[in-house]
């Protein structure tokens, strides 16, 4: 947690082709700012291997410049039997890498946790999406392209729901890292 | 491709709890010897992030002690709808990563792949493989565990195959790197 209290949440909502990445503040009392927003993309010509050093690359530009306290990956499921699906899940397997690389706690959440999360409805469109981080985060305009707004609801997501749910690897609030732990109690205190 | 003209391949056999990595240099006439062979593990119990982490500072060492020519890692598949199939991905990767960051090309190969390769039989059981790895490399056990094996067998395959097969990226033969097609053309060489 900064200085001044808040949480700086690194989002990420992995692609080989965009990767979106958002990091913002988010204070005890669930107002949050915006920090950064990007979207790292690969050209599907590139081998594989070029294109994950390349994901890596940005994404490690991100961490090392905003510095978060946590990194928040939207989860991947393998029954989404896309063509994409691997390379999504390669992709959050380097966000995950870095985290772990800065020593950094990791969660991972559902699309429909963010969805409800952001939104209050679990089943939202991208539109409903784009427009609430828009209005959270008292920017002028939507967050663009779609992948930014994800990685953007990802970290407002995560902070909300006080980092209490799932962390990346499965585990219950029992297991949560100190600084998982100080902050879910944080946000407990907050919303007394 | 080393002075002495032979190829060095280091093969992944990605897991999260255990990753089998091998390497060996194949000569022209096909003849191969065992220059590395281990097992990165990491505990279950570990985050998520924590176990990527390690998976990669193992990988990485073997990457710069001995210093191959090309990687190649077997292919994870969506529709293998097991619980390990995200983490198995995910290891992966980080070993296409690594690949990228150290400038090599890299290439993925099917389990049927790889046993056609080695044993002559795309269904060939794990002793089957473990035992043609063994008798190729002149070693006086079976290489333990059977990850290690695959790995060994994957660095075979991607050796024998002439790097002709498909690069990780799934493009064909006609857009291999110089390194890939040069070996391929060599390879062809040394079949006639």
């Amino acid at each position: 947690m900064t200085s001044s209290g808040s949480l700086r949440v690194l989002g990420v909502d992995p692609g080989l082709t965009r990767c979106g990445v958002g990091v913002v503040d988010v204070a005890r009392n669930r107002s949050a700012s915006l920090v950064h927003v990007g979207v790292v993309r690969t050209e599907p010509s590139m081998p594989i291997e070029q294109r994950l050093a390349a994901i890596a690359a940005g994404l490690r530009a991100v961490f090392a410049e905003h510095r978060p306290d946590v990194v928040a990956v939207e989860r991947v499921f393998a029954q989404h039997n896309r063509s994409t699906v691997m390379g999504t899940a390669q992709a959050s397997g380097i966000a995950l890498l870095l985290a772990g690389e800065f020593g950094l706690p990791a969660a991972t959440h559902t699309p429909s946790e963010v969805k409800a999360a952001v939104t209050g409805y679990g089943s939202a469109d991208k539109l409903q999406v784009q427009t609430m981080v828009a209005r959270v985060l008292r920017l002028d305009a939507l967050p663009q392209p779609a992948d930014a707004a994800d990685a953007l609801a990802l970290a407002l997501c995560h902070a909300w729901r006080g980092g209490a749910s799932t962390p990346a690897g499965g585990k219950a609030e029992a297991t949560l890292t100190p600084a998982q732990r100080a902050w879910a109690d944080a946000a407990r205190l907050a919303r007394r």
